[in-house]
């Protein structure tokens, strides 16, 4: 078996969650439960007795390197890949790859997310390290699905077919259903979440990026000579902005043949909402929730603050709201109408 | 003609305006309009011209006295009379009027409470100056009546008789009352609001308090030997909570045969309640206001922002909603249910 290597997908941008995420803060450096870690180093703190700190790559925009060199101390500045612009997952997942092949060509790799939250943490190590084990004997893309636990039409869906245990074959990626379909999906127990978590050996995401995605890989695949060397960062600037920005479900996962998927449960979350935010916070009776701070909701329910540490939101008569105050702005929203809130953000972040 | 005091009672505590007003900073050393001066500083402001500084003395709770001379740093510490207790206008009054008659038996006296808001400061001042040249010709105790606009169940009101000029003489003074009377005495003609503002002589005062409120007299006559000396804090200490406590409108103005009222248009409230602030505070289209901060209302309005400088309240389908930040606190309520918001501050600040 060979070492194992996470890499972190950091690179993520937008304002879903103005007023606390902003371009210059996204939502990966955010501490969104109060507990005092970001979402990324809580992404670091689950590796710990699964990858060693030395073997996690960080991948990120530039102008984000300063902010993750800062909110993970224990990691080195060679092992933060900034990328110059944004090409999707498989750019960037081809350039990490290649740059842990030049160093160790048996690595077990685990791919994530640096924005996604997961309560379970004993569950997930016991998952990623049964999944690094099935990797290593097997030459299979797997990705991580979600057992799901309600018609969500926020997700994309993975159809499984045959396998005994926990993984599975797969046999088709699916967009976003809208709730007819995902009541179907639910239903037929042949469905999970995809949670854009995947764990391979390099010798098999390798050829899976030859195979599939030929010219990025021959890209990053010419720059083994590079990585390591003083160069490296200039070449990858000149480089990333020629490359086709393409997903790698797109690009790989929905096209490669050995493509399997270990079904999960620890608590998972891609917070892609406000409202998804609220379902993981507890609630009291009135269905009010707090998330940070403190919030005190008389007269109305199903609202969520979200305000500074040691501030509290004092509402009368709210029902179905977010109360959400940082960085100079408090926001007052109905929670759950995605759509208003956009427009809303747009107009005050133009 | 004498010389001008003018007495600023500056004693009062409360909360009604929380988060913003507590009992560590009572509503008047606030900076309500976001002006960069509080109220006290107005009102101290707005005598430019008509007494001069060094006559001016400002009675307040012992625990404000640090805020005051911050507050109002041309004033001396000498000029700042301290209660122990709170024991209602009319004792607060009494000292302040035998202070003044120890140094200047001839004074013409101006008595304002801290906490109003006045909008027209030059006609503030003619008024005034009519004022005292009145009661510095007349053996009369005049106070300062507002030509009511609405028919306002907040205020107390006096009711008017004969007179040519802007001086008339009271017949009565008023509880607040309900909507049909209140409508009743703006029809009349014959009725004004009450502002709690007082001219008058010192020699006409000192007379008035001996012959309506002889025991409380007696006392504050008594220390006329005391005042100015080094122990003037300590017999205050010592006797003010020895005295009744009784407003001056009821110990005094009610019961006095010479009480006159001038009639006032200078763009006055007390600022009793948020709705009065509001009322105050320019309105959009929507009747949305912004009185301090910034405020950002979608889809709903006679909304008003009152958080800090620089900050910006966005929200979404509010009606008739207050959004207050101050101190760690962000209130949302609706800004004319003064009853439930009495109960929801009561509750937060026990």
């Amino acid at each position: 078996m060979g070492n194992n290597y996470c890499v972190i997908m950091a690179g993520g941008v937008g304002s879903r969650f103005w007023p606390f995420s902003t371009d210059e803060c996204p939502k990966q450096f955010l501490d969104f439960l109060g507990t005092g870690r970001s979402l990324l180093q809580m992404t670091v703190d689950r590796l710990e007795g699964i990858v060693e700190k030395k073997n996690i790559l960080i991948v990120t925009n530039k102008r984000y390197k300063g902010k993750v060199l800062e909110q993970l101390p224990g990691i080195d500045e060679r092992q933060i890949l900034t990328e110059p612009i944004r090409r999707n997952t498989a750019p960037c997942i081809a350039y990490a790859t290649y740059k842990i092949f030049k160093e160790d060509k048996t690595a077990n790799i685990i791919v994530l997310p640096s924005d996604h939250l997961i309560t379970n943490t004993d569950e997930f190590r016991r998952i990623v390290t049964e999944g690094l084990r099935f990797v290593s004997l097997n030459d299979a893309l797997l990705t991580l699905g979600i057992k799901p636990t309600r018609p969500e039409t926020g997700y994309g869906y993975i159809q499984f077919g045959e396998g005994g245990g926990a993984v599975k074959k797969v046999k088709t990626f699916t967009e976003k259903p809208n709730l007819e379909m995902a009541k179907v999906f639910l239903a037929s127990g042949e469905f999970c979440w995809n949670s854009g978590m995947f764990i391979w050996n390099v010798q098999t995401i390798v050829k899976a990026l030859q195979m599939e995605l030929t010219e990025i890989s021959d890209v990053f695949a010419n720059g083994m000579t590079i990585y390591g060397t003083n160069e490296e960062q200039e070449w990858i600037d000149k480089m990333f902005p020629t490359v086709q920005s393409i997903s790698i479900d797109y690009g790989v996962m929905e096209k490669a043949q050995n493509v399997y998927v270990m079904l999960a449960d620890f608590g998972w979350s891609d917070l892609g909402t406000w409202s998804s935010l609220y379902d993981l916070t507890p609630h009291d009776a009135e269905g009010n929730a707090t998330a940070k701070g403190k919030g005190v909701f008389y007269g109305g329910g199903n609202n969520m603050a979200v305000v500074g540490e040691g501030e509290t939101v004092v509402a009368d008569g709210l029902e179905g709201y977010l109360v959400a105050h940082n960085n100079g702005i408090i926001l007052i929203c109905k929670k759950d109408d995605e759509k208003r809130l956009k427009e809303i953000v747009n107009e005050q972040t133009k």
